[in-house]
């Protein structure tokens, strides 16, 4: 689980709480208030895991180990740019990237205005909690929790052995990637240089659609590696290989 | 949904937010500890369902109207009394009481130690949130929270799988893909033209395990044939763009 500089300790408390009750141990935490996050750590009963946090400086960092990250969050008001699962759909999705070897990341945003576009542009997928229309903005401990419980509760289903699948690559993989495929982009003249922050944002959600195994990453990776140098060698001779 | 006597105003705050998100609006609090619970109705946002709610000074009272009286807690530390079901299987058995013209109430203790043995008495049946053995014991608000969302999750039952719709890309589009990937290929000397057969392959293989939709197909191709159009150039000279 992921927690995007949280502010309330009390909800910080209430998120350990229910990544305890529901048997989940690991918990980063992105950007936090620290003096609020020191008050959470140190609060008379907090859950061991709390201690054991880590802390990181940006998102990218925290997921930079997961196949699949989950963003959360109202969309009430924001067009998603990634497919949108309802919650109750989402356990199938996460035990089959579980089940062949992946990891999965729950990123949560701060109580007040949630993810960001950034944010957002480092989740293959978005989960939405079905609530009332009329009041559909949840407390951030209650949210936790009932995401918690729904994802727990597949791990007490019987096993349903599927045949499995390549693992996808990490989110760094896919960082390394668009890196190389944005210089690649510019030494080729796609685009005018203004629209780079554009394109790097496009390039981010369009590696996470596409979700590449690790080792078709390392393929596209490659063959984009030796695009760039022969883009910067700027010799149009043919090669004798 | 009955409260009983529940002690910090930020916990009915929060009962009563779930209950709002989740498109419940009936609460019903017995014997509360006045100075708290006239400090949650008065706090800022307080949703609508807390002034309306009903005050009563005992279980009794409170679920007098009802057919199924579902209490809640932590089971861990005493031998039940009445039939007892997980959390999962609580809707049909709620979803049958109502069908057939029954009152329902979710009944939740106080915070410290829960329903006392003859809140219970009023029960019909004693609901169990599956938790880890280790850390049985939830939040009020957040075990609220979840038992909400499981019930309000069987009124939204027609499956609406909004889950990824994009229709990926023709066959035909990842063959005009795939042609112009090889091209590419050829023009960065990538690999020696004996391996093209082979290469051919792989990458009609890769572009399906990939499935891009039709869009992002064509977003992937445009840049290929950039990327091919400057290769067979080859001038290294930057482009004004």
């Amino acid at each position: 689980m992921v927690l995007v500089s949280p502010r309330n300790p009390l909800n910080i408390g209430a998120v350990a709480r229910a990544l305890a009750n529901f048997g989940f141990a690991q918990l980063k935490v992105v950007a936090p208030f620290e003096a609020h996050w020191r008050e959470a750590r140190s609060a008379v009963g907090a859950p061991e895991l709390l201690a054991a946090a880590t802390e990181t400086a940006s998102v990218a960092d925290a997921v930079a180990d997961c196949t699949l990250v989950v963003g959360t969050g109202t969309l009430t008001y924001r067009k998603p740019e990634q497919p949108v699962v309802s919650l109750p759909n989402l356990s199938p999705l996460v035990e089959r990237e579980l089940k062949r070897g992946g990891r999965v990341a729950l990123v949560f945003g701060p109580e007040k205005h949630g993810l960001t576009r950034e944010d957002l542009s480092y989740c293959h997928i978005l989960v939405e909690i079905p609530t009332d229309p009329r009041q559909p903005s949840m407390n951030l401990g209650q949210a936790v929790a009932v995401c918690l419980y729904e994802l727990s509760s597949w791990a007490s289903e019987p096993e349903k052995s599927e045949a499995d699948e390549r693992p996808a690559a990490p989110s760094a993989d896919l960082d390394l990637l668009a890196g190389v495929v944005e210089e690649a982009m510019l030494a080729a003249g796609y685009s005018p240089r203004t629209m780079q922050p554009a394109n790097r944002h496009d390039l981010r959600l369009l590696l996470r659609r596409l979700s590449p195994s690790k080792k078709d990453a390392r393929r596209i990776l490659g063959l984009f590696r030796r695009i760039l140098w022969r883009l910067n060698r700027g010799t149009g001779e043919a090669d004798e290989e």
